[in-house]
């Protein structure tokens, strides 16, 4: 089945509010299996409304209409619905009463304006408003099943899973499907190179949706599998994300809803390993990440951001001999960073970066880039060497992934000596 | 002027990617005063980009389209608009040249589907992307321009100013008016306080423009003046900004591009003064921030997260009796924290937070979203205690800039003892 969703409301053509209440919809259709045919958004103009519909309604089994169902003088959807389908307006009696007892209930006054959201267009199903005076309705035109609903999300929130999702259920049975999916996150590599990994798989004909989405300095790809059949589903779901990790696994470092740092704070937790940070150019990214995930005091005893020299030497014992003859950018610089912090925190691990953020600052040798990140455990201590070509705050965020990486792979055991 | 939107993608139509793009290109659209007639987004498929693209044409005088210009299979925005004008493709050598050399310059493998990023429908006139490698285009139709630029927000944010809104000046000049824009930022005070200290202000009356973003955990208010002439344009803008600042001036904290950060940035700079930070609750995020801007390396000699009672004995000099009578989070305790790491720093100023992000640690006394801010000149030691209701990221968020509005405060002498 294929919905469409229009959106209505000056604040969404001008701007000023983002349009949270599409994809809250889209989502939700997802869970039955039903696709988006079209989202859109219009101001509140009844030409804008009446085209809108009209269009929406040429490429969808059903529509969601949200906005435009206030007391107020610019709220005139239910209006420029019914002159679409040209359907008279009358006053709902039994919702006009229900919004005065909430007046009453709440102690407002009443306005003579109110009584504008008891009028639907004739042979209107409403559908109930739980928690404000905003009720909705739905009409069926040609087979398409049209619900209207305010658009605060908060109402959205309740009406749509309780009154439309119900609704559309009722009127298209046949279609109930089970919608399987599987989002894998890779890091590493680039999102061409993710899809030329993936060239020689007949996704499609297996009857499995891919998507791609970047999400710097991350790439996801998400699987999706459909069928009449759960187990069926299920296993399609599986036989897709096998072909995508035989390519791909050097890449692949969390599944879901799992991030890197929360990845990394359940390794560190459940091992009862506790760390300490030095960071030179992430600035404080590394440990905001970690500290992000609740819980983070269990394993994370310190980070220090050694932006001087002086307190790269105070804080982590970096002789100044060391930053003199080699640079405070250095693999032997990262190496010391790494093991003082681990030495002064007395933890199990030192995790450090030192690099060249930017713009300014490189050198023929070490450009703006160069970033060295090293780990140890007390036992051996690995150090590697990246250059990227990215912004200042990309180079924070690419350095900040790549430190987490490699402390992931020290901890799953995927750690290589090179 | 018109103007249609049409966004590409299926990670739109599935929901897992809120559209951040319409909203932000309706509000780029508002400064030279045109209109959105519609935004409308569709999945990456051939039927509905073609007919989403005619249903826009239809309805609006210059349609923008974003998504679907990558290199893998499922970006297929240029063979769609192509095949909805019947227009052949052909590849454009000088994009091709440029692509591959950014390959290079980035050191990344060249693989065959990168190419199809430099094919452009034929006739088309190309938009530069000055950050990446899906560069756009432009189609005229019936007197229609359709703009097309890819859907990374990064590069609409770009690509948009830079080569879609001249282009679009070019070839509607008619409509030449001058407009003069301030965007103030604000923290501290909540969307509907600030329309309500506004309530007396007829902005539209003076032909001044007002929007109101939020971004938490600022409030962004945006006014725009509009004039044939480029003085009245100023003068109406100058009045407009004066009865905003007049009612909301101790919330106001920045200008236009100016980000708290880069303020509290130029102002250490400026007068030549060392920081020292010591947290525990934002873990790292107010270094982070404050290391986004180049030349922080000027001010900042050190940042220590101290996580672990421990560590904020050992880094900071925070007597170990101090954290057992009084706690860690206690006004106490950051006194302390930003006085020893000041000390130890050997700083002109040190700046501390702690608190309890949640979601567990909290208690009657002290609950979840209890912070104290310390910030300390060697002279004189401030402390602020407040209390967030929010979750653990937006504690952390709200409580770096506070932290950042007090040293602020302290630098530009609008500091109170309270």
């Amino acid at each position: 089945m294929k919905v469409g969703i229009l959106t209505i409301g000056n604040e969404l053509t001008s701007g000023k509010t983002q349009d949270t209440n599409s994809s809250f919809i889209a989502r939700q259709l997802n869970v039955p299996g039903w696709q988006v045919a079209a989202m859109m958004s219009v101001g509140d103009d009844e030409n804008a409304i009446r085209g809108g519909l009209n269009y929406i309604m040429g490429i969808s089994d059903a529509v969601i209409v949200t906005g435009g169902l206030g007391p107020t003088a610019d709220d005139i959807t239910t209006v420029a619905i019914a002159s679409t389908f040209s359907l008279k307006l009358y006053t709902n009696e039994d919702v006009l009463r229900h919004i005065q007892g909430l007046f009453e209930k709440h102690r407002l006054k009443w306005t003579p304006n109110n009584a504008k959201q008891a009028v639907f267009p004739e042979g209107a199903e409403t559908i109930c408003n739980p928690i404000g005076t905003a009720w909705g309705f739905s009409l069926k035109r040609n087979g398409i099943i049209v619900a209207v609903i305010p658009g605060v999300p908060a109402e959205v929130r309740r009406m749509l899973p309780e009154g439309v999702i119900p609704l559309f259920r009722r009127e298209f049975t046949e279609e109930a499907q089970y919608v399987e999916s599987r989002t894998i996150k890779l890091f590493g590599i680039a999102e061409a190179g993710v899809d030329q990994a993936l060239a020689d798989v007949d996704l499609a004909g297996l009857g499995v949706n891919i998507g791609f989405y970047p999400n710097f300095p991350e790439n996801h790809v998400v699987l999706i599998a459909r069928h009449a059949s759960e187990a069926e589903a299920k296993k399609k779901l599986k036989k897709a994300e096998g072909y995508v990790k035989e390519r791909l696994r050097d890449y692949i470092f969390a599944y879901d809803r799992e991030t890197l740092e929360s990845l990394v704070a359940s390794l560190l937790t459940e091992r009862k390993l506790t760390l300490a940070v030095a960071e030179s150019c992430t600035g404080g990214l590394i440990t905001d990440r970690l500290t992000d995930i609740p819980g983070s005091s269990a394993f994370l005893e310190r980070g220090v951001v050694t932006y001087s020299n002086v307190s790269k030497t105070e804080l982590l014992g970096v002789p100044e001999q060391v930053l003199h003859e080699f640079g405070a950018v250095s693999e032997q610089t990262a190496i010391l960073m790494a093991e003082g912090v681990r030495k002064i925190g007395k933890t199990d691990l030192g995790l450090a970066v030192t690099g060249i953020a930017g713009p300014t600052g490189g050198t023929e040798e070490k450009p703006v880039g160069t970033v060295f990140i090293a780990l140890t455990d007390g036992k051996k201590t690995i150090c590697h060497r990246s250059f990227y070509r990215w912004d200042r705050r990309r180079i924070k965020m690419v350095s900040s992934q790549s430190a987490l990486m490699m402390l992931k792979r020290y901890l799953t055991g995927e750690m290589r000596d090179d």
